[in-house]
Formats: structure tokens, sequence, C-alpha cells
């Protein structure tokens, strides 16, 4: 599985959000892989009506509908054809409580939650919150280029040791630094279901050719 | 002028925001009076693109595009058919210096900006910033249906007085509880320029014949 | 075991701050039972030097010493005679990461961690953090007088539970509402080791004689 | 005027203040300077109690004494012996409402407020609040050792020329980057009264020696 956020990069933004979308849902397409795209919140409509894929939010308030005046809830989200959020993005933390309240709010909606998280500690504190997946990422990494699958191995084996012990179910995925074919394929070999990814793909010269590479890279390790 | 916050109220999300903002446009015309809609992020697309009047945000961050995950930048607005921005709404209050920001950002997009405020005295400090328009709303009457032009004449009066000292060419609303024609004649009466309302006209039984009758009302007013 | 918040209550500030954290200390020696009291950041170090007391500071920041203007660390917590601090209370949320730097810090420096927590699912999201200690509170109780220990009794019980679960060792207490002694008694008999209280202790006509039977009571329902 | 930030530096908390509080103490007695340290919520009673300087907060939050855990208000930092506080420190930023809130609680308590500011625009804005003083810090200067007064001078003179069209009262400041006396001197040559400092002075080898040279170098620019 890989997760492609677009952040609020402009490269990703409006029509260019559409374009990109669609070639990812062509890579899923072809390489027979579950691909999903977190969208800005203006664009999860355009999005999610151009292509047949996987829309998420990249956050969601916690918020019931209300007198509330620049929030996003998940009614909004969903009205808009989006089919779930990330949680917690290491550049939209939310409050503990807040967490709780989100992920139950998605749940009710049938929306998916992939929640992120900094550490193993907090993973597992996570995993406890019953998401529907869970990515962890070092923050210092995230944007660096340098993948956490090889920078710190032992975060990743970490996380999937005490996330498993508090929750059987949720999905792990890897995130932070991820930018290579070679890199999805060592986030599947440490145990993880696959990867959340942005800038790599979103600047990338050809986004078609690396994300059909990330695609095989992930089948081959996840067969070994 | 009148401006309508749609807020996150669900009589106010997806098709019904549009239908919301049908009923205003028609009004606008049928009226000759500027009417404006604020709606969720989530539909600014679709709104703006299934009416001819002015669609506003509810909220833009201080964030230029770039890796910033779950924020909403001017630019991504303005690529889904926004005017503008409301700024600093009671219900997402911003520091001082990203209010100083975000309406710089606007105003080098192009972009209307709608600054909230909540007394006299924050209202002087958000004319010296020089946004497009300034709403005075006393957060404690927001939602109410008791109108600060009723209620609290004298913060009103004194916002105009004071406002005026720092910046000449701002246009001032009047916003918090704002719920019948009256309110609206009356706020007109006390010197601003119009209304800024939102449960009043989401939640109306007659949405069409209420905003009608503000807008006669706000034009009796301004001509005496 | 019994931890008294001061909160920022005018009766609990300054010279009071010392008053109250005296007959705490009183009745701790007296009825042999362990008492903390978490006072306002401006008077550790007075509380701190005049009683014979555990006294936690309300709320630490996730900041190491450095270049941060008008935070807290828990080196000048520490520097300041607290041992330890109430973490993520309901009126000072912080985010999950944050949660989990502050409660690593504090174990740093050998300083106590009572994490504040609303559900128990969020409860067992903080156990996994491997606090000290855990307080849940719903918060829609807080200040009511009505003890969550009656009113959702099912919610300590399942929160013992869940939290177990994940971890063997944290200290659990009730908070919420704790009003009475029969409502301290009620926390220790739903499988809680105390309670958390902050109203009923502060503005007690005879904080003494409050405090004194809360401890005989919390022994008590101990013992059985 | 020089205001001493002590930051949350190892080297300015607990004893460590109280000591380059009475370095300044003495500076200022000798060279006939008014001088202030802003200090830590936890150091101000211990800090108060051994100088006769006048001592800030570094922050207040805009709450009234009552129920909220964690936080400092405006009767505490009073009751522990503060004359002040900064307010919207570019670490610690406020929304607008709470700047309003907390300068007119200061006021109420007849306590001083040093206002931060980042640009001329949020200076006026600020000014309109009527703080006692006011400090303009371009954040991308703060800790940089890169002196706001000459590296960006037009900065300092257009924030004193449009706070003075907005407030001809508030004593203007200048921070970011101060590290000599030379900095100190340009500070009062482009208009201001007096400079806010931090790290230059915390860690510097001889506080006394440079503090002193800064003292002078105010005194000999502000009688050309």
């Amino acid at each position: 599985m890989i997760v492609l956020n677009f952040k609020t990069y402009s490269e990703a933004t409006g029509e260019k959000a559409i374009n990109l979308a669609k070639i990812a849902e062509r890579v899923s397409r072809e390489q027979d892989i579950n691909v999903m795209v977190a969208v800005q919140h203006t664009d999860v409509y355009r999005v999610a009506g151009s292509v047949d894929l996987a829309v998420l939010a990249q956050h969601v308030d916690a918020r019931e509908p209300g007198s509330w005046t620049g929030h996003v809830t998940a009614e909004a989200i969903k009205a808009s054809g989006a089919v779930g959020s990330l949680v917690n993005h290491s550049e939209r933390r939310l409050t503990l409580a807040d967490i709780g309240a989100v992920v139950a709010t998605l749940k009710k909606h049938n929306l998916l939650s992939v929640l992120c998280s900094d550490t193993p500690e907090t993973s597992a504190a996570g995993a406890a919150l019953s998401p529907d997946m869970l990515a962890v990422e070092p923050p210092e990494l995230i944007g660096t280029g340098i993948p956490v699958s090889k920078a710190k191995p032992e975060v990743v084996t970490k996380t999937v040791e005490v996330v498993r012990r508090v929750n059987e179910e949720v999905i792990i995925l890897c995130g932070a630094g991820i930018s290579s074919p070679d890199d999805v394929a060592k986030a599947v070999e440490l145990g993880t279901k696959g990867v959340l990814l942005a800038s790599a793909y979103v600047k990338a010269k050809d986004p078609y050719a690396l994300l059909s590479e990330m695609a095989q890279a992930a089948k081959r390790a996840s067969k070994r």
C-alpha cells in the first residue's frame, strides 16, 4: 500500500493535484496495488470526482458540524468524496484527546483513519485508539530524502513490535524520507505494509516511472 | 453589503451549501446588493463554480505553499475560485503575527481579506494591518440572536470611531447576533457598511425571504 | 493517594497556596496518607520551601532549556523544588507527540508524571507512554461536583481494564467532580489508587476537615 | 532602557537567574540606567525577592483566576513580585484577541506590558492596544547575533514612524540580534528608547562588562 501526501505543494494544487492523482490511478491499476492520495481540503471534491482512487483529506478537526468557522468536519470531507483522512500528521499535530475524538468520528462515518506518530512509544499509544492505519514518521527525517527505513530501521522494527502488543489489526506504514523504490522495499522488509510519502512523488521529474517502480519494489518485497 | 458565513453547519455543507449560495445569488441580483458567502474549504470549488457571487473561504493559514500538511493556503483557495477569505474569526483566532502575514498574502494574490475582531481596541489594531474589510463581533453575542447593534450599540460606534483614526478606507461590518432585517438596518445606522451573519440565514425557514428583507432594510437605512 | 490541583484559583495563589499546602501536609502526616499538591508555576518555589509534601507543577512544556520565552521546562520546575508535574490536564491539553516528549523528559530528570486523560481509549493510549500515574477525568464533569465515580462508574472500570492490558504498573487515579469523602471511597472501590481533585478542596469552608475525612474514606475503602 | 530576557536558558535558571539579576542590578545602579529582567515563571518570586530591579514575567495567559490548570495569571505574577510581563514574544505568540485581553488585564493590575511584534505593520497594530512598551523584533534575526538595528535599520525607523501615527506615548524598544554596545547605540540613534536582548547577556563571558558598556553606549547615543 502506498499513500501519497500532496501537502500544500504548488505542484499538487488544483489542476495539478488532479494530474498527479490520475498518474497514481494509472499505476494503481497497472500494478494492481493499493494507492491512496491525501489532498488539500480545497481539492478533495475535484480529485475525488476525477479518479477511481481512494482520496483522503490531510486533516480533520475534532468538531461535529455546527457553529465552527474555518474548521473541517468528517461530514464535510465525506460530502466531498473523501474516504478517510490523515490524522495527526507531524505538520498538523493534534492533542491526544482530539486524536481520540477524530478517530472515533471517522469510524462513525465509515471513513478511514491514517494516524501519524513520531516514535515507537507514541505509535503504541496511537494504536490503542484503534485507527485503521498507523504511519510512523520521525519528524527529523520528513522531507530530507533520508529514509527512516535506512537511517533508523530500529525505529520501524521497534514500532512494529510495540504496536503489535497493543493492537493486532492496525495496518502499519512507514513514512519520512521515503524517496526511492529501494526505500519502499526496505520498509516492507522491516515488517510494514507500505509507505507514506510526499515530496519524492510530488516533485519527481517522472512521477509515473517512480511510482511504478515503487509499486514493483513493494510487491517483490512482500513476496519474500 | 451582506456577508453570509456558512460555518460548518450541516445545513450548509456540500449540496446544501450550493443551494444556499444560489438563494443568496438570486437576492443579490434582485435587490442589487453586494452579497458574499463564506463557505467551508471543501465546498469552495463547488460553490464558486455554481454561482455568480463572491465566494470567500472561512480561514487561510499563514503558510506559503510547501511542506505543510492539512493547511490551507491563499494559493489553494484562489485555485478553487474563492475571491478572498475571512481572517481571525472568533471561532478560528490567529496570532497577531499570523494575521499580519495572512492579510499581506491575500493582498499579494489579489484576494479580499475580511478581518474579524472582538473589541474596539482590537478592531483598531486590525485596521492598522490594512485589510479590505473589518467585522467587529463581540464573541459573547455570536450565535445568540442578540444583535450587537442593539445589545451593545456603543461597541459599534466606538469601533467605527477608533478604526477611522487608524484607517480611512477599510469597510466596517457589524457581526454577532444579527438575525432580523431590523438588526441590519440598525447596524447601518450605527455607521457600518453592512453585516456578517451566519445561523440566522443558514437555519432560516425561508432564507430567501429573510435575506430579501435584510437587503431592503440595508438599502433603506443607507439612504437615510 | 490524593492529588490536590490548586489550578489558578485566587484562593490558592501566593500566600494562600502555602496555607492550603500546609493544611494538606498536616492531614498527610496525621492520616499517614500520600498527598500531593499541584501548584502554579509562580508558587512552586515558595510552596516547596514551606512544606514537607510532594509538590507538582501543573504543566511542563515539551521544550529543553534554551531559546524559548515564556515556557516552563522540567529543569526549571526541578530547580524550584517540584518532584513532578501534571501532564495534559483537560485545561492544558498537549499533542500526543508532546506528551510523549514530556513524559520522557520528566523521567530523565527523575520527576514524576501524572498524565491526565478523558476516556478509556485515551487512557490506554496514555498508559502506553509509561507515565508514573494516570488520572482519568471526563472533561464534562470537571468542576461540576458530580463525581465520575458515581455519574459514570463504567468509565472508571473500563479505564482500569483497558489500561491494565497495556501497562501493569501505572498508578490509576480518578478525577473530575470528586467532592466528598464518599466520592473518594467510591473511586477506590472501582479499582483506582486515589483521586485528583481541585475546587472541592480549594474552595472548602474547612479544607482540613474535608481532606481528613477523604483520607479516612480512602483508607477504609482500600482495606475492603 | 535595557530589558534582559532570560528565556529558558540553563544559564539563567534558578540560582543562576538570581546571579544574573544581581549583576544587572549593579550595572543599573552604577550607570543610573533603567534595566529590567524577564525571568521564568518559576523564578519570579526568588529573583524579585533578591534584587531591587524591575522583574517581568516572560508571558501571561489571557485568563482570569479560576478553573485553569497550568496557566499563568496576572494576579499570580503580581503575587510573586513581578511588575509586569512580556506579551506576545516571538517564541510565545498570542492571538490578537488575547493580546488585547492581556494588555488590558495587566493595566488593571497596574502591571507593565512589554508587547513584542515582528513587523512595522503588526507594531502599529500592537500600538493601538496601548501597551506601555513595544519591542519590534524580526523573528528571523532573534538569536543570530545579527542586530536588527544594523541588518534592517529600515524596519526600526519604519516602525517608529507608523507606531507614532497610532500612539504617541508607547515606549519603543528594539530587539533581535542585539549583542554589542554598538548595536545598542545604533538602536537609540534610530529613534528607540532602548533594547530587548537575551542570549548576548545570558551567555556572555563577562555579563557585567558587557552590560556596563551597553549602558554607557545607550547613554551616549541618547545625548546626541
